[in-house]
């Protein structure tokens, strides 16, 4: 049976939640949220959701008990992805008190599954699970640049006129303004590389990096996207597919969680994926480390 | 082609936006929003959303001629399913300005698919939509007391220790206070009927009935049991198939646009479905029947 | 994680297969065949199909110790579904020697799941499992008149003009000749139940009956029919969702496996449920327990 | 409303029209098979499979003038896939047969959409049917090397632990035996390229060319691997999509039908996709389209 647990009902996490559900991807949804009257309004719309097909799974509200044998529990809370706000280090103070609520109790249901965190700032919130949780450092990942690097994917397909799933290749960094694209792993399926050259790489880097932003400022928060990775993420960590995507995970290299690219299987980080980065894109690589590493000291003060 | 339109793009809208994306259910979609910064920022979202697998739907923003040929266009504008606040024509006036503006509109484009309205008060804005539109009044249509059917169905199953799928039946009248559940129509799949006897069946009517305002308090809007009503009856109408479900239609016995039983095809309402009704039941419908009128007449004085 | 096996590698059990690969139903696969060329080549096959989209199940096999952990374990060797023909017990030596073969490899794997058997005859092979696999009898089921209560259900519901969703009830007894359908236990969703009285009940139970023998008469073999039940079973054991289905499991009263509905749950009959037959119906179900154990008592002297 | 047809119900047809139903991909498949007893019992076999679910999707059989307003029509008459036998040629003359038929029927129906030939030999009997279509080019399309590219990029991926869809790339020419894998145009994801250095090549490209036969000497023909191409090329075609796949479409440089990458949207062949092949490649394809030239005059004679 497949188990999923997610941490924090806000729009996040919900769309997520729904997205599970109406793809029938889940047997067992373990819904966490401390608003209790949000958490009974948003049980009954899902089951109202439910209620229009044949149910195939079971939602249980509240029950940290229940997360002992989920396969994979998502961590949305504090503000989740919400405040996309060019600068996502906002939230970390939310986001950690969030995280010091939850942990013991996720703990103390003895979870042993996989962890990936969604909240803000992705890459220091990921690293401080790690550090609280007792499980491998594989186990706890979180989503980082893979939204971006959709982003960026998305962004090259529009701009050469081809289908998003033909281009290919990561941002890597932190999730935050201090990621980057790195260009020399791009690939095009249906063209010569060289078409690649005709672009506006800044600019398209610049819409990666900022997407959030944009969403953010139009409407508030941002789900769609996120939720979306959720579930891919989720698929691959199930079904111990070795696809490949960039992640925030440890880089021993780095000494800091970061996103960089991972093959993905059932207990998380399957293997790492070495990419043989330019030059530039090593330094960006390194600052954006460097930024990271600044950001988790921060956080450790609060 | 599957070709859907929905005309405002809050949580309804949108939830029924990502819905049909994530499910692959249609190959165009075509998305209508007045606020255009939120439309923007919702568009980066569902294609953040693409993104994250092989896309397979266009989407076209603010196109009203792009609904000439849609299938099926969703009116979700106003407030929505939004303040779904025990009595639903407090958004009256909101949602019939709505309609006025778009109406012309989405007249001009020369859609001649089937309109189906989720806005509230449900049934005296589809009535009002049939008004307007010059199109057979079968193929316009109000989710009306679907949601409120599977609402019924799925406290009925939990009573009962079932699945909702094998409770049907249907609730009846109009999408707000003056409904009612035809007990007489609801069956069960796996038991002996007798068992509904043992229901407290004025407390699950009242549970359908106030679904949406225990969800609107707890979250101050619903989404996700709506969204999955607009996906089967999408699915129903493009497919042709003649399943039957509790939606608002003309009923010109009572004269009035009002929730009760149809076979639904890619016309819109199939043939209407003759449900014998109880004598109390007969006078339920009739009431609000013409409480539906009452407030139409209303509607028609803003 | 979902984990399901399938014994068998016939039309039912590929078909099977591949419907749970292409609706992304499961994360872990395991094939048995014993014919090692034609297991290779539908590995190909699949892995081919697979290869189309993005691959997110492990296909494994041929290996016994793999169902250790699965979930379910669906038995379709020996002649599986493939000789539907109007005496399903000519198939009962071939499917017998199937089950001797398989037994002691599934047993020593140390399987703990649900065993639903497809194979001919489905009443009195399922009871056989049941005698020799050491696991309580809620779990091991036969698919049994769960096929034969669809194929009611759709000639009911064309007869009718309805879409077959809205016709409920049962088909009982033996998944052979001596089935009946219950015809007090049918419901129609949309219509007054007194238009069921204008059916030719005989013709429409003669129909669901004799259905798989039309389908081989013209094909040789069925396969689409029971391998979207078996699609569905396994969604509801999966998801312990609590679905009643027409199922071959053990009826204490009648001493006997036999097609009668029960709650699925993931421990595989959840609970029975209780149909208030009439008597003529009580007769035929009486008739059809004694001609499975007649049948039951011949497959212990083959 | 999606329409699709499917000409010739042998198991390439069937495994087709059955995903498209699991997978509720259309909502009308007509379906065309002259063996009219065949044709009646897999009818009887599919809605068996949709009575399992809620069907969304009417089957129409034998009704060329359903054909009219098909958005896609599948041929996969003659003997298919089913002797995918190292040259594919042998069953040319059946096949041209089964087209000589079936044409002026479907021209007689109006149809005006996409024809989608998967029979073999592919190349020539795609050519074939252009020439007798009255549609322009781009709508007259072959499976081809789809089927063959998605066999490389498995291969590969099994030799470097990597999941399917993260190896691009294209297999060209030929859909048999003078095809071959343009290595110059294949990506991985998630490596140093440097790492396809260390493949063994030939063997990779001749398992890819040699997969359909491997398959058809253990199980006498091949069904998923190409049931599954068509469903991916269907909701492309639907969609519009632009995504890039190696069909067989005209080359007019070569002025044959012939394997090569192409962007695909709803009028067929959107855009055709240059590749910079090598010059071992170059002389590869064009032997490869001489080839298909003399079988294509081979065919003419018959």
């Amino acid at each position: 049976m497949r188990s999923v647990g997610i941490i924090g009902l806000g729009h996040v996490g919900m769309t997520t939640a729904f997205n599970l559900l109406a793809q029938k991807v889940c047997d067992k949804l373990i819904l966490i949220e401390n608003n209790q009257v949000r958490a009974d309004a948003e049980y009954l719309d899902l089951v109202d959701g439910q209620s229009a097909v044949t149910p195939t799974c079971q939602i249980i509200m509240n029950d940290y008990a229940a997360l002992k044998t989920a396969d994979v529990v998502i961590f949305a809370a504090g503000q989740g992805d919400s405040t996309d706000d060019g600068d996502r280090n906002s939230e970390m103070k939310t986001t950690k008190k969030a995280v010091d609520e939850v942990a013991p109790l996720l703990i103390a249901s003895g979870f042993k599954g996989v962890l990936v965190n969604i909240s803000n700032p992705c890459d220091v919130i990921t690293a401080y699970w790690q550090e609280i949780l007792q499980l491998p450092s594989n186990q706890v990942i979180g989503t980082g640049t893979m939204l971006d690097t959709n982003r960026m994917r998305r962004g090259v397909a529009q701009a050469l006129g081809l289908n998003t799933a033909d281009v290919q290749g990561f941002n890597m960094g932190e999730h935050g303004e201090s990621q980057f694209t790195a260009w020399s792993t791009v690939t095009l399926l249906n063209q010569n590389q060289a078409t690649l050259e005709t672009l506006d790489k800044v600019d398209l880097e610049t819409k990666a990096r900022a997407g959030g932003w944009t969403i953010y400022e139009g409407k508030h928060y941002t789900n769609y996207g996120i939720a979306m990775v959720a579930l891919v993420l989720i698929r691959a960590i199930l079904s111990d597919s070795g696809a490949t995507f960039s992640l925030s995970y440890f880089d021993p290299e780095m000494r800091t969680y970061i996103g960089h690219p991972a093959k993905i299987g059932h207990r998380g980080i399957m293997a790492p994926v070495k990419v043989a980065l330019t030059s530039t894109e090593q330094a960006k690589y390194q600052a954006s480390a460097d930024y990271i590493q600044t950001n988790f000291e921060k956080l450790k003060l609060l």
